[in-house]
């Protein structure tokens, strides 16, 4: 412990004495190397790209692929034009940039006191002119005068562009020709590879969440187009930096506050947000953070500075030994879904070195016991809440192997292609046609893909009762007691042999023998015994 | 486009030079006329009166009608008793007044700085001065001295009142009496009418709701009145101004927050509040607008005197054309509830020029490109779920007509007068008994009241959680699969022949013959032939 | 009415000349025997102690019985060098305290302005030396410097402690040694008695969370004990003070704001916190109260010097009879749950008098007349969701007495000890196995642990959509119909003779003969005509 301690101790010194240490990696790798992978690493329209169309609001989840300029507007605009003009169509936008950084650099250049907590921008701000220079794009010395409307939506520095030609909408890459490190450090994401293989490299992560999206088979087969653009309004981070930074502030104090998460990870199989905010955490972000933290410090000096006394999402998911990073997937164990193939394998390096992280990480409010107690206990709820729905899951794929499920014999139409037929699967839960799937199916699928994420959220997020008795296990509870309820009935119904493991339709042999046996042997006998009395009475 | 801008550069011109022309309709109209056409048009008791009786709590909701003062304090008071004796008795409503506008009408008549964001109401104080002198109840050139209890309690001006005699509980048009613009605004609802009658006149609106609360059959039907009256807890804007403009401070800045229309806009039927939350609307709502943003501005310069960096519920909701005016339903649509009636004729003019508007609306900060092609998706996206729940109510409609719910011929009580029976009705959400509703019907009712609605206020509030997979399309898909898997077991119950259309009855029938013809030729012959080989043996 | 009015002033001329009225009590009792009867009344690992272990975060929970110091750290730690050390490893921890109170007692000492919101702490310092004094741990007139690590993790002034033999996580008593006037209040909820034994004495309280938690049988029968050690996350406030004043700011501010409840109280099944937000009262808070509210003044200053224009939880449920104290019992009437021995004894005094506490609540800004009329409703309104759910409990009652639940013959296996099977039963919702709970049962298990609460919930805090279509009355009719639905169908299915109070048994056997004299009989016709038939072409 006492070693422990003094390496701490010795961490803290390191960490503030060399603040900048993480960010000396993006040197190694040039601007246009970034990009080329960036580019090269993008699926676009991904590999059931056939089998789908983009409808026109698509051309903004991911522009890369599927922006064309509009052609209402003609001709040459220059830098002062784009200004006056948005001043007055999007008076809200331009605003909003008005007040931004971005228009205002010269307030970050200027700024005398070491004590604002945005002094910090002033080594930002010639960090980024650094890079532009060495990208030719400023020339050695030359400052920023703003960043304008044409320096993201034409080409950094440009005069002027064809407003029908050139206007372009930002991608990751074009954040990245300034942003350089914050660029580097979210693409570093793709580089995480899980020791079973339990995810394929790179997955999950903000950095490759529109191949999830694009690749997954129920995304890509749905008609409803409409409806499946909603996923791209989250999976879209691959593409562009708006989902947290939003246009057109770009704050990086409004990324730092939790509701800057909240979009994406609320809700029945993410809800990240509900439980931060329910927990003591977020009771202390509500009753003291909002009013008294300064969210415009970096994240290293959140609680010496910024007057934290509790973490946020950022402070916790942005962390990894006391360095902090856009890559967020650097203490991942559970990822987004608790499964069998990480709840085995908790005890190899690569998931006991990251809870060895995350208690560093619990270590900066708690004690290093509170810390590994908690985070164990949460490891074993979670693989509590896995049994009960393994479990379940047998029982329901037996059903639909033994095709006792209602209608699966004559209403169960296929998914749409690529998909195909499970019982339970994913795609039951944004598609459904005739008896697919069956209720006790779309019970299971929302066990596996709500019920458990929950469960496991509530726990790590330490919310109790979002692991208790609103959310977790008391709703695994519930959908067992439905689908062992179903199962009975169904298996009665087909004849309570069926339990046995034998299959229906010899099942169903049995029954009509044992019917036969039972009532019309009686009947028959009752028949002969009635004519018995015919024939006597005939005598 | 060009020709847009230029048009909207002109109109913004008109707009910041003439902030007013708005408002200059209410000379069209005198206060008495407005006062007497509002008593007119008010339901009382509405069509069902005799149905039901007031509980005491609803001489709050609407007063006009049930509300008598209490005999518990008798004689004359006069302004002055009022607020002395209320500073003891009821100290939080004095507190809460003695910081309000109402009673601080100096402060803004000698607020010095133009600067200052309540400097507009001095214009506004002078107006309602200007409106009392026409009614005769100031003398031309008199000043109000402050707003005190007896002026919304008793009458506007008087020194004295009979605490047990003439006590009121203010109603629209006691408001109206000084706020005659924003009374004239808000009963200008009453003039909507839709193209196709989706509607009937002036629905939905806040200017009719308890009109439309009253008039509902299980409303007035239903026994529990204590139940009934929470119904009247949001449906009294009819009645009164006090549910947005909270007691006693009634304060515009208040209204201006999005959770001034929290309390009844959430929920199972209409979860706007929610949805906008989730939204990066509500991300930046949330991060920079509670601390940053100035409510007290008037809605009109929100975005350039206010600090506004993203749309609240009323920048969108009572702007129209880039006028502000608490008419709220002048680019209604879709409007509580999504129906074919609405779908079907998304091409009307009226409907097109409303989307426009919207267009209009969302310009403010995005192109007109990005909005005229969300707005389409969430069209589409509708209509989506729109085609669900029609297939749906088919299935379940067919079940009811064709009486094989279950219970349905046995235990199946009428719904109190004045409702009617009917497959999965409204008013199966707040009655239930013996077997009606079934389960199967009311999961149909939850999914027309409420999951197609969270579809489509999910999809136009932009929360992609609220109509992906947490509210709204999964919720579709899992209410389908119940009532498909039920309408499977209830026809594969009655014999599978009912679906092909033929009547129970015959169905019946004819299973019993089938039966008969299997099970009892089957059973016939094995009699026979055991007949045969008794005959044999006797022989 | 005029008599209630002079009486309430009166009152409050009281309240204000003596505001320490309430805190006299404390004399009468001494720190010693105080904690002495905290440890007696403190029941450690429950009646059911044999059946579980703690597992190791449980010593965070309930310290007294299971916390030990680590042994990582050995040795003697002064008073400064804890400080020195715990800024470098839990630095989070060490700034919170390092701007709170504790650790700057000379600024609340030497505050010079009396209208400083914090300025009655000058006095609340000045009992707590006496206090100590008292106790002997300062001597007479000597002045606390501050309140360190070593003050509430080894003993008030230690000089110093052995890490690994002393430390300990404080609990309400390491507290109360200071804060003994709380700790008293507090514990007073312990007095609390129910007029017809509703609740056994002093339940529910947060002064005996802790003991209601462990004999709880199915908390302790429970295998799962990292879910089980969810419920003492809100459970704990019986052992420990920082469930409200969270570590290590331990603000009284904090305290005072609604979001410090929301932690436990929130969800299924006590959903006070989303009530609260969606109600008016909310909507003020929201609106008004995080900008302008001040939470330092003391609740009795809320609206005269805190400018409240709204209740909190706080300023309701810890006042009484214009008193405010840590007994939060004291207005209770149905407590945690409705149920029928409530109901029946609402005219009663004991409730009489507590609902005439609350009309004096309400009345700091309502009416006695408006709070009378809604508290009445409220009642009214509890009392018919009772009476929907008690229908409900005596058909589910019945299925399970008759033996008609799915599997309940074949596969219904035992709860876990200490519990006992019962339909639909507290313990299946947290616990389930084979068809035991069956569905109907779990639906049953949710109407009246959760539907019927946020109902009565949903009343209480005027959260118009949380009792009627969002919560509450809505979910008691779904509900209800599942419970009807499901009925009818087992009882066909077993034969609807079942219903008129027949065993299964004795029904089987005649649904025999019935099917014997029906179908057989017919069966037996058509063979004998079919024999005659053959027999006479034989001839």
């Amino acid at each position: 412990m006492l070693t422990k301690i003094l390496k701490s101790m010795l961490f803290l010194l390191f960490v503030h004495a060399l603040p900048s240490v993480a960010y000396a990696k993006q040197d190694d790798i040039s601007f246009q190397q970034l990009k080329d992978k960036y580019y090269q690493d993008h699926p676009g329209k991904g590999k059931f790209g056939d089998l789908w169309e983009p409808i026109p609001i698509q051309k903004y989840w991911n522009p890369k692929d599927f922006y064309k300029p509009p052609t209402t507007v003609t001709g040459e605009v220059t830098r002062e034009q784009c200004v006056v003009c948005h001043q007055s169509v999007t008076p809200g936008a331009f605003h909003a940039w008005q007040n931004s950084t971005h228009a205002n650099l010269d307030k970050i250049r200027n700024m005398p006191n070491a004590k604002d907590p945005r002094f910090y921008k002033k080594a930002k701000l010639a960090e980024v002119e650094q890079q532009l220079a060495k990208q030719g794009l400023l020339k050695e010395g030359e400052q920023l005068k703003d960043v304008g409307c044409i320096d993201c939506h034409g080409s950094v520095g440009a005069k002027s562009i064809q407003h029908d030609k050139d206007l372009v909408m930002p991608d990751r890459a074009q954040c990245g020709t300034c942003h350089t490190t914050e660029f580097a450090e979210a693409e570093s994401e793709k580089e995480q590879e899980w020791p079973q293989g339990q995810w394929s490299k790179g997955h999950p992560s903000h950095a490759m969440d529109w191949k999830a999206n694009v690749e997954t088979a129920i995304w890509a087969g749905m008609a409803e187009r409409e409806i499946a653009q909603g996923c791209d309004m989250c999976h879209y981070q691959q593409n562009k930096c708006d989902g947290c930074h939003t246009r057109h502030t770009f704050s990086a104090a409004e990324a730092r506050q939790p509701e800057a998460c909240s979009t994406c990870h609320n809700g029945v199989d993410h809800n990240e947000w509900e439980n931060y905010l329910l927990s003591k955490h977020g009771t202390v972000y509500l009753t003291q953070g909002k009013q008294k933290w300064n969210f415009e410090v970096p994240l290293k000096d959140a609680i010496t500075k910024g007057g934290y006394t509790a973490p946020t999402c950022q402070t916790c998911h942005f962390e990894f030994e006391g360095e902090y990073s856009h890559n967020l997937v650097r203490k991942v164990r559970w990822a987004f879904n608790p499964t069998p193939a990480i709840a085995d394998n908790l005890s190899h390096p690569w998931f006991e070195d990251r809870k060895e992280a995350w208690q560093q990480t619990c270590s900066n409010c708690h004690s290093p016991s509170f810390a590994e107690s908690y985070l164990t206990a949460a490891d074993k709820g979670t693989i509590a809440g896995l049994k009960v729905e393994q479990e379940a899951k047998k029982v329901v794929e037996a059903l639909y192997n033994d095709g006792l499920l209602p209608g699966q014999k004559t209403n169960r139409p296929q998914p749409p292609k690529p998909e195909k037929d499970a019982a339970g699967g994913f795609f039951q839960l944004f598609w459904a046609k005739g008896n697919n799937p069956s209720h006790v199916e779309r019970v299971y699928a929302d066990m596996w893909e709500h019920d458990v994420i929950k469960l496991y959220k509530g726990l790590f997020h330490a919310n109790p009762g979002g692991f208790t008795y609103t959310e977790g296990w008391s709703e695994l509870m519930r959908d067992y007691a439905i689908i062992m309820d179903e199962n009975t009935k169904l298996r009665e119904a087909a004849g309570k042999t069926a339990q046995n493991g034998e299959s229906p339709t010899r099942a169903a042999l049995r029954e009509f023998k044992d019917a036969v046996a039972s009532r019309y042997v009686l009947g028959s006998l009752l028949v002969a015994a009635g004519i018995v009395v015919i024939r006597s009475r005939k005598r």
